[in-house]
């Protein structure tokens, strides 16, 4: 009898990464750019070997910590991070491209990080080599368990792909201190992470050792943050307390989600990745635990966020100050944060929520997240990177020390807070998690990727191979060879794909096969031996309208088309952007084009303010007039990729 | 033979406080609101007693320092100069209306003051108290020059107005020491203040005083700014520099006008107050010294803020962050600064401008602030504040801890940092100084405030009557009582009165006086005895519409009626204003209105975009759509004296 979850649906997993192997005309891009140039190139910044980056010192600081150079730690108290998520890229791109030589690197830097590593199992070169006396004093702002929390990530990820044990063993002693300090029971300490991150990261170690008290302290930290009185607010109390980040002298609780139990919480507040970070473990724990109660905060909280603060390019934080979430409906486009990194946490929980309740439609958010905003933080090129992904753009007015010095016009090359470029590289690498679950019966597919798979059914294997240029078109065919096997085959339904049909070895139905609808998927049970699947809908251009409580979009329309956000650039439609109109009578027209970045333009007619002779910001005796125009949108995920200039998604209409 | 300044027109003077004597229907209000309301409370903020306001110490600090009380300086880095501006209003008060008691207080403040001071005139509790040995070191931050600045501003009025000379004497010790410390020769500090204040007040203490040596130190002051390399990122060098900021760890010199010398600068950068307190002196030295080239700077600085760095409310300083300056045309209505401040220092600047060009037009911006931004910083019962002035708020938008928590939807009690309520009182006090230029045989009206005055023209008196409800109407009888004297009246034509006329005893020109237009003023010589003028122009309605180059304006337009700017209110309007748009076809009903604040409401018909029953702030399946509405515009000046909510300036159209 097959296992079933809390949500009444058979418990999913997802396929080993070396069972998906993507070749996709879109998505071959990153996939070879992370091993060909992310990675290295990532390497040469780690060791500080890019002139004209900013140090990182990541590496340095691990000599320095395992006794091998001379120095005090420099960099972010989370710099060690850095090197973390490289590893999981690392272990990642292994799974589907072996490299000895890029194995070999790695296998160095998990040895270095193991002599870093203090007896008692202590990992974090910053208060090891800085403040000794100061360890898992600071968690508001020290980040000892968010850098734990990534190199256990990046050890499971290594042990998953390698199957080397030496990083997954540095990181269980690191994860047996840390439970050893850190719980409910008296001597221990009573707090949690000011950065979520080791939470979801234990849920994963404990899924890959079996060890039940991973899972425990999981849930300890999860449980425990935001009881009253606040563990944060105690800390900053005491007498040796130092900041490490002067902002955090007037300290809100919601920027790091402690402002009350978890199981109060209904809407997504303060610091956004910190925020997703914490409620994929909610939904990690909620399924572990069969906990209906936490699944149900999760959806509350899902909703909100996708409801009332997303911005359409799947990307959140409205503020730019404490990359954070605000209020609902407060979406200003030329200020936000939309840090890259939050979307890919996004993502993360948006898949944790489907596969714990078995729903298509949290796909469509993963998806608007992955093909917009997370694509729009990494070039073309893989070498240059937006921290910050903005839905309007004045380059001229981003400029240092004001309130928009966050917003960066052009990709830079690195930054002195690194998160998102190792973290679109994992993310990146890692893709066939986001694309297919699977158990002994059902098999889900929930991005349409090309690629070629072979998966274990109930102990029998089952080749896939799917071949499309969505989102380029909605068509997708799919090749099944199972060897006579029964299982589900779900295909997931986007929310857009008001045509979606599905032809089975030519037949819509048949007597061996009855398809059916369920949870946003197309679901066809039936035997498999050499089959062939044929999925098409329409995918073509159409206008999305703002919600007018959103008071910076009131009189603006949006451009999608399938999953993509399209967006006007200046190099397409000169300068002052702000000055053009869309005339949304008129038709949207789609032109193949290979000069731009996904092969798309759409094109429609507008108008364009003409810019006065006078030079007044506003003009007493100046009646605005309009030119007619024909307007060029371009996908959102691949802006910034020419001549650099300025940017909208959200056009006057 | 009259003394002709560097313009070839003749030097105005301001003439004394006491000479005129406001009595106005809307002004009136703040004249006596000051007095009654203002000065009396923030005299009990002063000694910390209000209860529920942000606790001042600043006399306190003062006590402290006078070896009367015990304890450390409490407050910011610049407290000092809350009770230097509170002084200088009641030296403006008292002026126009003696006051025993609050006389008596002020003297026993200024004895307090005195003995704070050290002997050897040094004067700033901050320092005195708490970092003894970090005078003069951190010119960056340390704000002692622009207290100093304060204290002088408010002693010379003190004096102006009370004739008692104890305050002016102890901040001639303190300018002494000033002048001794600072200045090329060798020995001195080669310095100048990080907030500019120091330079206009030792111009005004050499006026006040003919000490020569207070008007060169203000020279070296100013020229000395910006010279190679950047004094402050040379101070923060030193072994010894204590941050008092920790934002300023990484500094820019233009945030204080020191990026480049005074004379190279081309457009307006950084805090704006700074940069407006600079440019002050800037015109003051280019009047006392007849500096042409000092005085083209400062026409070169002013165009650049008035055509592209100012709101059409007359405030300035587009950034939250820093409150500063940005780039031409930037001007986000939701999240700019606008400090209240900066625009009483936009009026001192245009206002020392046309005292040293006899140019009119700078009135029509020092009535945009004054009317406009002046006026929204304080209630209409004068005892709650705006410290920024937002053309566009949503209360629910602007929460603590976000991008947007400079932003109050509603007038605070007080602040931490209360420079605000404070420079109102002295503004509002000493609109005297605004109103008027005179000389020998020169009186110039700049504003239309009903008073009575009496001058001394040439060594004989002239009394003028102004009657007005001017911005009502553009109706203004002057009556003018000469004795027989000679003498040119100016009046200001502002820029919108197309149809300004004169009649002067019922004729519009006549034997005994030719009238002509010069730099902006409507001029009639003649010899005045008993004589009656009649000023009339058209004050209505009109619509202004933005700079395409504006992005954050195209598609909009606001209402402005003669110096006013009106806005829309939730009150009037119903909340969501965002989601309003003007239909600029129909007419602008002008209609009186007893119970709004400036009597006047502005009607235009317009469209509502209907809130639909979908909570999704993007909606896939959404038309917008609208109905029809009235819209109801008030002055800009007095919003947020009714029921709090929203407001917008530019509306969609």
């Amino acid at each position: 009898m097959k296992k079933l979850n809390l949500c009444a649906h058979p418990v999913l997993n997802t396929p080993p990464l070396s069972s998906v192997r993507i070749d996709d005309s879109v998505w071959n891009r990153y996939v070879s750019l992370i091993p060909d140039k992310v990675i290295p190139y990532q390497w040469e910044v780690l060791n500080d070997r890019v002139s004209d980056a900013p140090a990182s010192r990541c590496l340095n600081n691990f000599r320095i910590a395992a006794g091998e150079a001379e120095g005090c730690h420099k960099g972010m108290v989370f710099q060690d991070s850095d090197a973390a998520k490289w590893l999981e890229a690392v272990a990642y791109s292994l799974a589907s491209r072996p490299d000895p030589q890029l194995e070999k690197n790695a296998d160095e830097l998990i040895a270095l990080i193991g002599r870093a590593q203090e007896k008692d199992g202590y990992l974090n070169t910053y208060f090891s080599l800085n403040y000794p006396d100061e360890k898992w004093k600071n968690l508001t702002e020290g980040h000892e368990l968010y850098c734990a929390g990534h190199f256990i990530e990046a050890a499971a990820a290594y042990f998953q792909t390698t199957g080397k044990k030496a990083f997954l063993e540095i990181v269980c002693r690191m994860a047996d201190l840390i439970c050893e300090t850190f719980g409910a029971q008296e001597g221990k300490i009573h707090g949690y992470p000011g950065h979520p991150e080791i939470e979801l990261a234990l849920v994963r170690l404990y899924r890959v050792t079996g060890t039940k008290r991973y899972l425990e302290t999981a849930g300890y930290f999860v449980e425990e943050r935001g009881r009253k009185p606040n563990y944060f607010l105690e800390e900053m109390k005491r007498a040796d307390f130092r900041h490490i980040f002067p902002v955090f002298s007037t300290y809100d609780p919601a920027y790091s989600q402690s402002h009350l139990p978890v199981r109060q919480q209904e809407t997504a507040e303060g610091h956004a990745v910190r925020a997703l970070y914490l409620y994929c473990a909610m939904a990690d724990l909620a399924e572990e635990y069969g906990d209906s109660g936490l699944l149900n905060r999760c959806r509350l909280l899902w909703d909100n966020i996708v409801q009332k603060r997303m911005y359409i390019t799947g990307s959140v934080g409205s503020s730019g100050h404490l990359e954070r979430f605000t209020v609902d409906y407060d979406l200003p486009n030329d200020s936000n944060y939309s840090e890259t990194c939050a979307s890919i946490a996004l993502a993360m929980f948006g898949q944790r929520m489907a596969k714990v309740t078995g729903e298509a439609s949290y796909f469509d958010t993963v998806e608007r997240a992955l093909y917009n905003t997370v694509r729009s933080g990494i070039s073309l090129e893989g070498d240059r990177y937006f921290y910050v992904n903005p839905l309007e753009v004045m380059p001229e007015n981003c400029i240092e020390n004001t309130s928009r010095s966050h917003i960066k016009p052009v990709r830079q090359k690195w930054f002195d807070c690194a998160c998102c470029p190792t973290n679109v590289a994992r993310t990146f690498t890692s893709l066939g998690q986001y694309m297919y679950f699977i158990n002994d019966d059902e098999l889900y597919i929930n991005l349409f990727i090309q690629n070629e798979a072979s998966f274990e059914l109930g102990g029998k294997q089952a080749d896939l191979s799917l071949k499309t240029d969505y989102p380029k078109t909605g068509r997708i065919k799919i090749a099944v060879k199972a060897g006579g096997q029964a299982f589900s085959l779900n295909i997931r339904m986007p929310f857009f794909a008001e045509d979606f049909s599905v032809i089975i070895n030519g037949e819509t139905h048949g007597q061996s096969f009855k398809p059916e609808k369920s949870k946003g998927y197309f679901r066809i049970t039936k035997t498999w031996s050499d089959d062939e699947v044929i999925v098409s809908f329409t995918v073509k251009p159409r206008l999305v309208y703002p919600n007018p409580r959103v008071s910076q979009n009131c009189g603006k329309a949006a451009i999608a088309r399938g999953p993509e956000i399209f967006c006007f650039e200046e190099t397409d439609n000169g300068p002052n952007l702000s000055s053009l109109s869309l005339d949304t009578g008129s038709p949207l027209e789609e032109c193949l084009c290979d000069d731009v970045p996904g092969g798309i333009v759409i094109k429609a007619k507008g108008k364009r303010l003409v810019i006065p002779a006078q030079p007044d910001s506003f003009c007493e005796k100046y009646i605005p007039c309009q030119e007619e125009t024909v307007l060029a949108a371009v996908p959102y995920g691949f802006w910034g990729n020419r001549t650099p200039g300025g940017m909208l998604v959200w056009i006057r209409c």
